[in-house]
């Protein structure tokens, strides 16, 4: 398995939403929205009211240039996964029942029917774990939903614009959705991205579909009675298996809600609903309030690194010096990082015997990242792992937990053969909402994840399809130009 | 709509259960099982080598009789309900999406793949509320697991013997689930005919494909990740689509685990597994107690009365009048009931406008009771509840609440004009464990449920089938002598 095993290991994934808390992304936002509860009234149908009269017109210039963004990055993960074992067993158990190929799965051959295509396409966009982030709930918001639309987008015509449109309304209900039961949703066990994203999914079809006020709230009580995901399979296949089920889902809710099959009008809110039954908190007011005003997907994230936020500092500051320096790995004689005490309690693995494993070290981490200049899924392979040099540099790294020291910083110093010491100090990692990657920065993760799938030409072609995507005359376009 | 709405109105179906429990039918399974709690370990993997070992062979001749009773109404109720709007609407909303037309949708045209079949004959098989219920934890237990099995004895060849002992299993996995969780599990709000059934459906295909047990464990875990059904649905058209997802993701489960797809080893018992993310209780003893030893299918019971069943000793004593006296409707002059209090607290409904009403109106039930003889679908419909002359008699019933009549027990006086007093008291109604329905009622209520659906000649052919289930080189051919 070239690129080591699918998902995490089974880390308390807590603890990075603690770390991302501490990388001050999330926490502006809530106080204000919580400040004056919505009584548990209506919730489903005030979302989708809003859900049904929201246009494109209305979507602020930076929020549709951070759907571009969330579109991109994800077109490159799901091609970049897509010839993943993964998704090989996926499309060999479930291809026999496919219907017609009416959507293409990205990065392969095969063209599915649609909800299988959804499907899919969402295994293969979480399988590095290298999704986008909402920091603040860590749904990756845009598998569920993207997978969903992207396949509608083949099979019926949808403008660019209202692709868009829908994106950013699907990733609106998920994270509004998210928020209003975290964090106790997903302490139970609940995989949120899985729970949450198939209301995304049902809202952003729906949308396309044009279902009306009470057709989309029967789509989003269908929603409701079919969450995806529990914790306890991260580390296997099923965990990517999440998103794309949670779009499949959320898909066939909105199909079967646009020909009134009925469901509750009280799917969310109601005592025995959704929010009751999945958590022990509700916060309506999280999505009921300032729809319209406040955009999720403004707060969305992008990776620049294939591992768990923690070790992103790190990777950071490694491979500043490394450029800034022209340093190799033969001339370094000692690295010493000065950590987060939960650096070392999440990633303090000593000897990493596997690609995955790696991810779990952040002295593997910051060997590579300091050797290779990169910390993307091609650096966290088993054959890297055993590397002698890569082996060599790793050892000659030390970490200190500083407790002055917070999650989303670090200081490392490298002292080289030659008696140089070279110190670098990162404040906020690259990555988060403070320091966002540039479009160039996901151009080159893409390209990279896209790299011996599709021919650079397709992948180019893609990625300017997103960054142009409200000119398209049809959003399909899109699947089209990532299949192989 | 001739057959009122589906599913059944937002009463507290906690109270059924209680009703339930009353009637004497479960709380015997439950002390020698609880005595010695097991510790959380190995459940799933206990289990799993359970059901790939456990041999048709093995099976006690009593079981596979129940078996047969099962299977046999579940093919009746399916029928039945088979040209429901609501299975009209899931097929209309969903076939453009189905893969070949492998498998049959019972009372049907349409042939679909597997998977859509599969959900289909579970939907249909339940928007009567009519279908089997095993009466510890209320789960309906042939819907999923006979829906699945039957779509995959068309489309590979499955011995009716290899088809009985899986339909024993999927039902063996899924009471044993819901009983490890029950109540608090359906307290909290989950329809734990869908969140139970998906592993009763997964390991009943599982069983069928010949998964080795390590397959078998995934299979489950993948089960575990794709719970359905919140109560909140009740009383729309969205319960019924619960037992038919159930059925489409379990088996969705067995083919993905068949191909090595992994999941967790531990999805029921794990600190984040299903059991502890879904329930705040959890007896896992009842999973893994005595197996092959006990047979939850031993306790299924069928409804002989097409509502709740606190109503049952009414109807069963008012039949009973009825054909001994041969009463008509138009002799009677008052009639008196003595029933629990919980009968008038769930159905004291005066004057029913729908037949879907007068399934909460003990007065209308006894009405039709009296007069027809029957309380199947065909006596609930919304021309019968207002019926001048079913509506007089109605009028003519008083109950009063006894506390010393126990909720499985009742008294009914019928004075007639002629001056004669008529009465019976009813211990344990039709349809109990204590006193179950004979083969000859099954068969009436499968016969008055396809009158209309399939001509009567196959009706008989697929109760012959189901009867005589262990001889048939095909299980498959039930589900072609069922289709229209």
């Amino acid at each position: 398995m070239e690129h080591g095993k699918p998902g995490e290991s089974k880390i308390d994934r807590r603890k990075f939403v603690g770390a991302a808390a501490a990388l001050g992304i999330a926490p502006q936002i809530a106080p204000q929205l919580r400040a004056a509860e919505a009584p548990a009234k209506d919730v489903t149908r005030t979302l989708a009211n809003y859900l049904v009269k929201a246009r494109y017109e209305d979507l602020p210039a930076p929020v549709r240039k951070e759907a571009q963004r969330t579109l991109l990055n994800w077109a490159g993960c799901a091609i970049g996964g897509s010839r993943h074992e993964t998704v090989d067993i996926a499309v060999a158990a479930l291809a026999p029942f496919s219907g017609p190929g009416q959507a293409s799965v990205l990065g392969r051959k095969e063209k599915l029917d649609v909800l299988h295509a959804s499907l899919m396409n969402g295994i293969s966009s979480h399988i590095f774990d290298y999704d986008d982030t909402h920091l603040r709930t860590i749904i990756h918001p845009a598998g569920p939903v993207a997978s969903a639309i992207l396949a509608y987008a083949e099979y019926k015509p949808v403008s660019g614009r209202d692709f868009l449109n829908a994106l950013v309304l699907g990733i609106e209900t998920e994270c509004r959705i998210g928020n209003a039961v975290w964090p106790n949703h997903y302490d139970i066990g609940w995989h949120i991205t899985g729970t949450a994203g198939v209301f995304g999914a049902a809202a952003a079809v729906g949308k396309l579909m044009g279902l009306n006020q009470q057709q989309m709230v029967w789509a989003l009580g269908l929603a409701a009675s079919q969450p995806v995901g529990l914790r306890e399979m991260f580390g296997s296949m099923t965990k990517s298996f999440h998103p794309g089920r949670a779009a499949q889902n959320g898909f066939t809710a909105a199909l079967l809600a646009a020909k009134n099959y009925t469901s509750s009008d009280q799917g969310i809110e109601a005592t025995r609903g959704w929010a009751n039954t999945v958590s022990t908190v509700q916060h309506f007011s999280e999505i009921t309030g300032k729809l319209g005003q406040t955009y999720e997907i403004s707060i969305n994230t992008y990776k620049p690194f294939a591992c768990g936020i923690v070790i992103h500092p790190t990777l950071d500051a490694c491979i500043q010096l490394r450029n800034e320096n022209k340093l190799t790995g033969d001339q370094i004689q000692s690295v010493n990082l000065k950590v987060h005490p939960l650096v070392l309690e999440l990633t303090g693995k000593k000897t990493p015997q596997t690609g995955l494993e790696g991810k779990f070290s952040i002295y593997y981490a910051a060997a590579i990242a300091l050797m290779q200049g990169a910390a993307g899924e091609r650096q966290f392979t088993d054959k890297l792992a055993k590397d002698p040099a890569v082996m060599a540099l790793r050892d000659k790294i030390s970490a200190a937990a500083d407790s002055t020291i917070r999650p989303e910083q670090v200081r490392v110093v490298v002292t080289t053969k030659d008696g140089r010491k070279l110190e670098k100090y990162v404040q906020d990692a690259i990555g988060s909402v403070k320091k966002p990657m540039t479009d160039a920065a996901l151009e080159a993760k893409f390209t990279d994840l896209a790299d011996g799938v599709i021919p650079a030409a397709k992948a180019r072609k893609v990625m300017d399809l997103c960054w142009g995507v409200e000119k398209l005359a049809s959003a399909g376009e899109i699947a089209k130009a990532g299949a192989a």
